[in-house]
């Protein structure tokens, strides 16, 4: 990390459970970027301004202060400060934010809101952001988008709007049972191979997962199977079961996935092995762009000369 | 624990990834009981020996070798010594026991065997015990046995041969998930409603697994679902999905429960609510009678004279 040449107009950042980035925005562009894992999780409400400090120190100035946007799980009841759900249907930015503390008269921060559906109940934080800049990067965009991750979303939206989402426990579930359940013992590695027969069985039969799960453990037991097909296997049924599910976003529509690379690019195959249009998108231009949007809307008000 | 008054004819051992139960048989009967936390996963293999003597202690006599006789994980590869498999269909115990290296002269330890189906690829250890025991409570019995808990097994019995059988990650899923999610966050407790709620939907779509699963957090954040309502209904989607996948073991089928207390009245509720005639039943009295039947069967071989 060092010094800038030149005082970041603002700063975004995405601030999610297990990490946090920055990125200085100079011009409309971002300049430089830094992350650490001082995730929402990790932190007492006290911490979460030295944190921030920390990683930004070198971009702050005595002469002003620096407005920052922010999105995700910082948000959150347990984060640095609430900012409430806005209540789909409705465009994925649109007021709402929250000024946190000031704990550093160089830096105001600004958090975003997340979504809420009531029924079925399901809420985000974060992907709202992600959504915004997908849509801000690719105007008039109609269809569904699929964000992977830990807490799988898939999102419909028309018109400028979230009309419905719906979110499943996919990474979260891939990470425990592969990290702490009986099938860590044969896991390690990727295979392509194996998870397109884990895909395929997921998406056949979803409704079987909890034996398939065991039958992992006894092909390792009995028939060797290898570690890297056995954990892309494994992630397969997984994403299968989630893809069965979610036939009702999917069928009949245009799907955008984003998401990290590796991630967004498997469940792109996926798709379109599944005869659905399909593109991939990597989701930290979109959280920029979101973060951007979010920042334009609100020079007015989230001033913070001293 | 404290000493017999009789030096024991024999002792029958339940040890598993996680516990060490022991008692000590006199006449049929057994007249002691004592249990440890020292499971097969917490222990090297030259530590068996040593946590076994240390346990059984006061039972034990200078005068001559007492025969053990134990079933489950103490007999896979990372156990103390290995039983091979013994492969399915097939009597539930028939041989192929083996002897554990002997290190107290007071002790042998005969370890029986698990059971392996080659395809689909399942393997057991322990609950093969059970089964022989059930059977030999209940002499003739054909049906279904199930056997829930941590690796829920579903067991079709024919003519005193394990015909066929499947293992569902239940009740490792729900700890994993209880635990250590993000659903840890509103879960604590218990609620018969909340169960039959999740049950219901779990057998309805067992398919929506990984979305119903992210519902009980959005719920306890928006709507404030009761912790204990949460925890019960994230148990009745985990038993009603594998209820559903276990149907070609049940249906027009009598099952058999055999398990923990309140485990196996869960499952036998949940049969009952299906219509299945179902009977639910104590698993150590069915380990014992398969550790005896185990131990009848072998008078001859498994002695340790000194």
């Amino acid at each position: 990390m060092s010094g800038l040449v030149q005082t970041p107009d603002w700063i975004a950042l995405d601030w999610g459970g297990s990490h946090l980035r920055a990125w200085a925005v100079v011009g409309g562009r971002p300049v430089a970027h830094v992350a650490s894992d001082a995730g929402t999780g990790a932190l007492d409400r006290d911490a979460f301004g030295p944190a921030l400090t920390a990683l930004v120190q070198d971009w702050l100035t005595e002469k002003r202060c620096i407005p920052a946007f922010a999105c995700g799980m910082l948000g959150s009841r347990q984060g640095w400060v609430e900012a409430p759900y806005r209540t789909v249907p409705c465009a994925p930015l649109g007021g709402g934010l929250v000024a946190a503390p000031q704990t550093d008269p160089r830096l105001q921060v600004y958090v975003l809101p997340g979504l809420k559906q009531p029924r079925p109940a399901d809420v985000m934080r974060g992907e709202e952001t992600q959504i915004a800049g997908f849509l801000a990067l690719n105007p008039g965009w109609d269809g569904v988008i699929c964000l992977p991750g830990t807490h799988s979303k898939w999102v419909h939206v028309s018109a400028g709007e979230v009309v419905s989402f719906q979110t499943f426990l996919t990474g979260e579930t891939f990470a425990l049972l592969s990290g702490q359940s009986v099938l860590r013992h044969g896991m390690d590695g990727w295979d392509d191979a194996g998870f397109d027969d884990g895909l395929a069985q997921g998406l056949d039969r979803p409704d079987r997962l909890l034996s398939r799960l065991f039958t992992l453990r006894a092909e390792g037991l009995l028939d060797g199977l290898d570690p890297a097909t056995a954990r892309a296997r494994l992630s397969g049924l997984l994403v299968g079961a989630e893809l069965a599910a979610a036939k009702p976003y999917w069928l009949g529509q245009r799907v955008a996935v984003l998401g990290a690379g590796d991630l967004a690019a498997l469940y792109a195959r996926a798709l379109d092995g599944l005869s659905v249009p399909v593109s991939a998108h990597t989701a930290e231009a979109a959280t920029l762009a979101g973060l951007a949007a979010a920042r334009a809307a609100h020079t007015k008000e989230a001033t913070c000369a001293r």
